[in-house]
């Protein structure tokens, strides 16, 4: 689990109704008819900017940027660090009934097991990292993109409250909760773009980085172990893939 | 049929159209006066950002974004299949008489029927594909204009009503309808740019990406036609221009 | 006369100024201390901006996107075709006399009847083309300057109108005339940014590209002409240039 | 003097300056706390953005672009061509002595008389390019950075203003006044970034063009004179970097 | 440490307080309810753009650019010349023993006393510069991020605070302290935005850029040591690192 965006948006959720609630009831900051202005015409023009099979990834992806675990790539390289002992030791055969969690590393020694010539594995590979990094970029847009509709979708709901009021001043009683009532869009609209969906979008950017740091290792890890590279070399080379802080882990420091 | 446009489209005016009828009437938000201005405003600095030609493809751009089927890159695969067993099967002449809907591959299967030598129809192919960039491209941007356009013309509607109604408070009951209207054409330019052609122009640059793939996986099939390459390697070869999940076009694991 | 860019003036101001008709007199939004402002505030920041040759030079370029015909490939073409017969029927000589309406064209078959090698031709006319885009890059950056600088000034306006006006609150029946007159600049800063700058900037732009196009077809053609070739070849050559729509001009298909 | 600069500025001056006069006093336009808060913060955050050294030379920078006489390309070539000739005429050695104002082209003729080779005056000469780049870059990113500062310090200013005026509405006729003042922060920011910041930005940008075409016209120039180039011939090329209309200096057509 | 920081920071400050004080008092601006909606709501959105080690690293990256010294070019161009002195005198080894401040320059002479090859040296210390690069250019993202999340979160308190006061107008002189305080936190974030996050942002951009030149200054050195070459010819290489005003630093003109 992504434990920082848990933490932030609980952390920005607290925030926001802890504001409200020290001023007042957190139902006066509930209104159907403006949540759901706001919540389907946001929906309306993420349908009109992008296919249908791009929206539907999208709850997907976001949920994927709050609760999976980041890509590891030091747990990586370990993992493939055994995997290479496994193959010197029995052969590249065994790979293939190894127990493998990621489903990319799976598939990359499965081929490995397979006998696949090198730039065979490379290029299947690589197809699936181009896959991975063009879902995310779409992934991230999306978020991107509902982060301006959402403000311009509370717009449009503040401005029918507001002509709303305006052509109907005779109670003047009714002008002040009318007005509030008009700026809960603008409200909603806020929270969803500076809350939600652009933090998610830094985020999904983020990750997609560290993913693809992750698959990177995965490639050339195979390819070591299909060349039948000593595994200490393997991981040497590997390291070179980690923040320099963190390249001590075949406990040698990092030789010629 | 773009399924997602319409679903957007439609899912967007409900939230409009619903929110403002849960408040009243729907005859309050329109107003000849203030159509006018953002519609003519609009109309007009369109005409000045653009030539002749591009204003008047505009509409067909824009409609074409929402009900044309979008190219699938699968089904022009498995039609190049078809048409390369018929050359097979038959001769190369044969492709002329083969029915074929979309304009480009017919025209890109008459050039190999008439035993055009494989770089002057590269070349001719090319020349359309980069005239169907540069309209897609143009379409976006117009689409794009608009967007600023319209709230900057509500904008100048929204002053136009307020000087008049601020040169004019002498009768109170007045004010409130008035600044309403005034704050149609703000609504109205929201709605022009938020709803339709912001969402549009993205839609249009996803649609051309689509086209510019179906375009060039043509090309490619037809290259592989007249060079007499196997039907089967000539699928095999055009399903890599399609996402990983779906290149089981041919029945068999992508080999080497 | 680029006929598009005065339909769109026409159409934006009788769509402005009829709807400041419909709700009353056209008086109320002409303030001459308003105007000036912001009349002389861009027409001074605009100074500040730019050296003094380029302020100047602005009107001009400013009507040429208005007044201007623009370039048309397919004519020049046609005449390219005309000169290059002349050429052959008679000699690269009689191009000195021939009538040609177009400066730059007349340049290049001065160069050509002068006998000039053909890389200095080229030279002596590249210099044209990129001082012509300097040109228009200029021109397209100072609307777009002061695309900025008409609001920023509206602003300032109406700043200094609201100030004097919260300054003097005694008489409430002056505070509606003295705010509407406040928002007069800002009404005048939309207009200039969004009615005139903006979309003369774009329209520039466009142009230059066409005016590019034309450049180069009449540097290909004299080259062509200056090489003797055939008319025939040199119109097919130059026919690149067209949109594919366009290509039929010799009256032949676009043969290899 | 750059005259359009010194023109731009009292233009716009006398524009906002007669604004306010139109309409009552210039004195409601002047608050000593509201110019201390907009001045003080724009120089603070200046001084937190750029170093020491770089915040000491923008008056420098500022007062140059306004006061300083553009290079003049033209000029600079004359002169290069009469200490060709100077060259020619007694030995490289004379233009030591040679009278020369600018300081840049007093150090390349001071080089060529130290009898440097060709490519050590052009790596010096490049380093004094590239330092004077590197100075007017800045020189604009600050411009830039302070006409975002003003218009953010005046609105904090207003905030302050507002704050205060509505904490304290006991006394209905002091409103109007305050909020007034509260408001003259907002113009000044909006004043210091749109007339002066912004443009002076552009300006210096437009410059250092202007310079760097000077000093490559002296490197050129410098260099010709050390191979012992025909004056005639060194004019001639350096004329290349001159806007065609002005190539004529010679007295010469452009020849081959 | 960073005295132009310090400085900026201050006059600010002062600025702000001064123009707060001369209103009234300081504390009308302060509204623990406001301090934590923006606060911790910067706090959340920062933690759900960022992965957890990148948020924890901001405060450090945030203290050293106001107060660590700034590398100075110089410095350690005339440290370097020191330790090449020693070099020659004794042996590369003695650089070991070598009192030396900057961890990069002990690392840089630790590889070279330990006699590794010259591309060794350059490619550890090149991961080191990278590494560097890669935190600085995050946390100045990070700064950006906050810059736009706090007048986000301070538009999001300010919306809270008028659907409030709207919501309950009974009580006419409850109205201007109420929305007061819902300024506040628009306020703040317009504080945090422009006098802290973007200005600071900006300094880590700039330090980067010293550092970088300070990094490569030690590598460029160390290779030199390590060639055993002249520590005068060292200090003259390494001198162009330098801007040209600077560059006497062996006491001899920059000879060829």
């Amino acid at each position: 689990m992504d434990i920082s965006t848990v933490i932030g948006l609980v952390v920005a959720m607290v925030a926001i109704i802890g504001s409200i609630l020290a001023g007042g009831s957190l139902m006066i900051f509930v209104d159907v008819p403006s949540v759901l202005v706001v919540g389907l015409g946001l929906i309306g023009t993420t349908f009109i900017k992008w296919p249908m099979e791009s929206v539907k990834s999208i709850v997907q992806i976001g949920l994927k940027s709050i609760f999976a675990t980041p890509a590891d790539a030091k747990q990586v390289i370990l993992k493939i660090k055994d995997l290479a002992e496994l193959a010197r030791r029995e052969s590249v055969f065994a790979l293939e009934k190894a127990e493998i969690d990621d489903p990319f590393m799976k598939k990359a020694m499965t081929l490995a097991a397979d006998n696949r010539p090198p730039e065979v594995i490379a290029a299947i590979l690589q197809m699936d990292i181009d896959s991975m990094e063009a879902r995310h970029t779409t992934g991230a847009d999306i978020f991107g993109g509902m982060a301006e509709d959402g403000p311009a979708m509370g717009m449009i709901g503040t401005l029918i409250g507001l002509v709303q009021m305006l052509q109907n001043l005779s109670d003047p009683s009714a002008i002040g909760p009318a007005m509030a009532v008009a700026l809960l869009t603008t409200f909603y609209g806020a929270i969803i773009a500076n809350v939600f969906c652009n933090p998610i979008k830094n985020k999904i950017k983020f990750r997609s980085a560290d993913e693809l740091t992750a698959m990177n290792i995965v490639v050339a890890g195979t390819l070591g172990i299909v060349a039948g590279e000593n595994p200490r070399m393997i991981i040497e080379k590997l390291s070179s893939f980690l923040p320099p802080a963190e390249r001590n882990i075949g406990e040698e420091g990092g030789g010629e």
